[in-house]
């Protein structure tokens, strides 16, 4: 019971650093809806990091912090461009359709990686801008890693970037993972979004090692400034906003974030490595981030997920998805693979 | 700096034994999304206290809870009925509205603590009901203890109970301080709630001493079939689940929440007891919860707001606000009390 | 059957002169969605009467004018203030409420006419604007003549006009009625809405003859950017879009609009007069377009429903509304008063 | 000026006969907003046609009929499955989307043809039917004739039909040119919808010779309880009724509008014959409705837009659209034919 998992980023606890400063901050009143000087201080940090001329908020979830942003950029006849698969399109229930009452409009993207290419979006934007029968393009949206793990480059952001301004569009990040994208490409979270023309960022912490919360950072400040009443609005106002402030705050300090990121991105190339020579295991993606994809013998998947709960990506493919958190050590990762190795030996032998 | 005041019990922290919850259930890795054993055992409090034949889900806040509640209950082309100074309909920057698309009707309540009149209600049924130009009346809304502090008697919930379904209207009560009127009434939840009647129930906990949190229980549990995806595509769906639920079990075991619930309220009796014969303060309301409303003169009110921080309730009318939250100590009534009694007594000494 | 009523303005039937356009522009094939020359013709027309600096465009009906208008001026945090009883407020099934997300809030009118009354919307701007908590008040929008048909002067329109810009509002007239209002204050168009600093106007036209389709007119044209992709998505858009310009061609033309409201205002003010002093019938407002309020016997009301057709409007004072159309005459009326007077004598003598 | 085309079918006017009721009907009073005995005779017509256990309803356009339809099927965390060109999807501005807050779901269709396949909505179904993340799967809507002109099969209706009921889903046709489908196949209308497990059938009269007008009808009558309050809702309550009663009324009897949905398939055959051979023109699609596609050299298009205005489908591909309206003739088509290869063949001579 409570063992750990390769199922979710979301499985896994709160980091005991982030824990300490939830104790830490609970002392006294504090003023409530983010007027108190945590909210003050996490603010601090994030313009530390990203320079003054930013605003940042802070929200319960990444569906409320990607729906108040793109609340923020939109009118309910505009669309929002985005890869087929992005968490927007596919995976919160039309959030953020329902809020803002715009279409999300799925792109076909890269069959490796999930990726958006910008050729298809500017066939899309031929049909629809200008045209009274089609919602007007307004924003593009692409996920930093990508939902199956794969990391945009600087060059390649820089490019959607370009399209977006080019073509009259902002320009969003949803970086539930922001943290697992900046170690891999090894770069400061400015030179990776707003240096390159991001207009705004969902910038996550949940995943990380947070309790909860999550940042919604405006580099167009010009589309921030109604948030505190879209977020009331959108439900997504937390009262005793001192307590996503410290987390943050914590998060921030000593490369906290990065560090756990830094494991939970190695223990996934780790994990790759040692299962990748397993008979009977063929490894997907390549791994970028902290998820790696593989196809097993769907038999031993269910005596596998005993031993350490995941998820089945694609049943039909018989192909599953391993995700490492941040507590994820080595040692787990050597015993699932050793598992692994065994059950699928025996097997083997018994074929 | 982090000293107490009387602003809000949003203001306070989190109460030492569910910040103790929090860091006990801080172990391992959870199922994510609700399907962790925290959230089952949550559960299970909450039908020892209601019965079984239940539904409850538990959301991020209050303004979550009351829209999650009321999708479920309404279409877009009904109508939800309240007393005009209803959270629900001031003081959410109208997210019931936009979520629902419902119009919420604001009736005009008792001159006195603010409670719903059905007779009033009554008139508006008439010229609105199966007229095809008028939103269609489908539920009765009341917060208890009410905006301004009064606690709905049994007699008045179950009159107001009887008179929806009579007329085919369901039933909400917004209890974002529902551990106060328990108190104050001096009976269980289920007799205050289910037992009358109530359909839905918004159960707060984040003013009681949680970090964040609050239920939704559903009596009526036709109107729960689909909350699931509702809470998500209202951006009220948290991942690490078992945050919120071990907090609710901490409040419900050993009536942790009644017995913070009845400081509050008994902290509230003495401050309206240790400062209504002070010269120039005039009590303006009865207090059956915890708050406090007092009419002051305009100028000392900086001057004690630095002393202890509080709102002003009407700017007009120079008419206060206190808060008693659950940490509030004899000490701290006394000691506000008598610098109040200080101020005040000086000032007449000088005119 | 088919026989004359006072039951509503939309009881009454095309024009004889508009339904004569209509045959006529039925030639030949058009451009569809707008890009027609009738509709080119009804806009230089507007412009004739409005200036050339104004955007006009046309919608099937009110609800959708008044919705299309609203939605181009808020964005959905946004409250939209108005009389209590305004058409957007109690009569359109949320309508707009529900397209704009926004809330609407109704403001007790003046007792007598039912117009909005500065002081109060002042109050209720000092606790919502600026508040985090609160929908942000940007539009204030008033009927004219309102819904129990009382002309607002043209000093009071400025004054509200003037409040409005004073406080950042913008202000907007349901005009359903307009013709009726421009006969009665005798003056043009301009000079009763755009002169006076209101920034969107909903023009009517099936009340005054025509068979659907009404126009919203931006003075403000920052505002109308976007309506074209508004109207669409609010199902407003009318593809053979020549049928409503060519009525609105004829209604502007050789006044026809004017000559129907001046028959409509004065019939209204003929049947007044002509039954004030039947023996039970009491006048319940000051006639200042075409409708006609009295309270009457209960009693007599079927019988005298069975003669022509009307509408109970407050069941419980037992007062009616009578419209006249602009196809009521002289005759009508008098045909109508004798009936009354006839039927009351004669129930009095019984008595 | 107003000279024919083959642009669109709202190009065209109104068919005499149509405009003869409306003048017919155009004498006296008539109860507002569908109580009149026009539409009581219309909804009488369409019993004559599907039988008396059926719900009809009439709106403005088209876009309000499938508004107002999928509103009835739906609840806001809901999905709506069609082919990825629907009218729905693409087409309006997202009304469908805006008003139900449901996720259109555009599914790959058939590469010739546009036809949605149901293999391809199987596996939508599998990754998103009782996830608590995805929207959930409520409606399959296609539109018939499909946007590119091609007539589903009742075997293929059929098809969908179980398949639908199966999976707990609801059925949808938009029927925007339903007669040219019903002329195409040669069967009723109540055939090849009712009696195939078709639920609601948005059923267009605008395309087809009407003035303005559709009619959405309720085989599944559960779902029609709130139709009255949701058109209303959805800006679609027309007050003078009878106008769009009287002229269903006129395109149901005699069959006039079956007689205008045959001339104008039958002049799309006949056009497609006669450019067929013309040296340059390459057919692109299988003429089974009032559409045909063909491939023309880039250079002539402006040149044959003048003889008689048509739309370009596809820029890229050179690829044109034309609509043969019910009132295009065989000398219209004989006309434009010959102009075409007249130009067709001096350029060829030119080369």
């Amino acid at each position: 019971m409570d063992k750990k998992s390769f199922a979710s980023d979301n499985y896994s606890g709160v980091d005991p650093e982030i824990m300490n400063a939830l104790i830490k901050c609970n002392i006294g009143h504090a003023k409530a809806y983010g007027e108190d000087r945590y909210t003050k201080k996490a603010i601090e940090k994030f313009k530390e990091i990203f320079g003054s001329d930013i605003y940042v908020d802070f929200l319960y979830n990444g569906t409320g912090a990607n729906t108040v942003a793109l609340a923020a950029m939109t009118e309910s006849f505009h669309s929002v461009i985005c890869p087929e698969q992005a968490h927007i399109n596919t995976y919160e229930v039309g959030a953020p359709t329902k809020f803002t009452g715009c279409s999300m409009v799925g792109i076909k993207a890269c069959d490796v990686g999930g990726k958006l290419k910008v050729e298809r979006v500017r066939d899309y934007l031929k049909i629809s801008m200008g045209s009274m029968h089609h919602s007007q393009p307004r924003v593009i949206s692409i996920t930093q890693p990508t939902e199956i793990g794969a990391v945009y480059t600087l060059k390649e952001i820089k490019e959607i970037a370009d399209f977006a301004h080019e073509n009259d569009l902002l320009f969003h990040i949803d970086g539930a993972r922001i943290f697992n994208a900046a170690d891999s490409l090894n770069v400061g979270f400015k030179e990776m979004t707003k240096d390159l023309g991001v207009d705004v960022l969902s910038f996550g912490g949940t995943k990380n090692g947070m309790m909860f919360g999550e940042a919604v950072i405006f580099f167009n400040t010009e589309l921030a400034k109604n948030v505190t009443y879209r977020k009331k609005q959108c439900t997504q106002l937390n009262s005793k906003m001192r307590y996503i402030a410290a987390q943050f705050i914590a998060l921030l300090e000593n490369e906290l974030g990065l560090k756990n990121a830094r494991q939970s991105n190695n223990m996934a190339k780790l994990l790759a490595e040692s299962v990748a020579d397993i008979p009977g295991v063929k490894m997907t993606n390549k791994v970028e981030a902290n998820t790696v994809y593989a196809i097993l013998p769907k038999e031993i998947i269910p005596i596998l997920q005993e031993k350490y709960f995941f998820y089945v990506w694609d049943v039909v493919r018989s192909e599953v998805r391993w995700v490492t958190s941040f507590d994820i050590t080595k040692e787990d990762v050597f015993d699932f693979a050793q598992q692994m190795r065994k059950i699928l030996t025996k097997k083997q032998k018994a074929a």
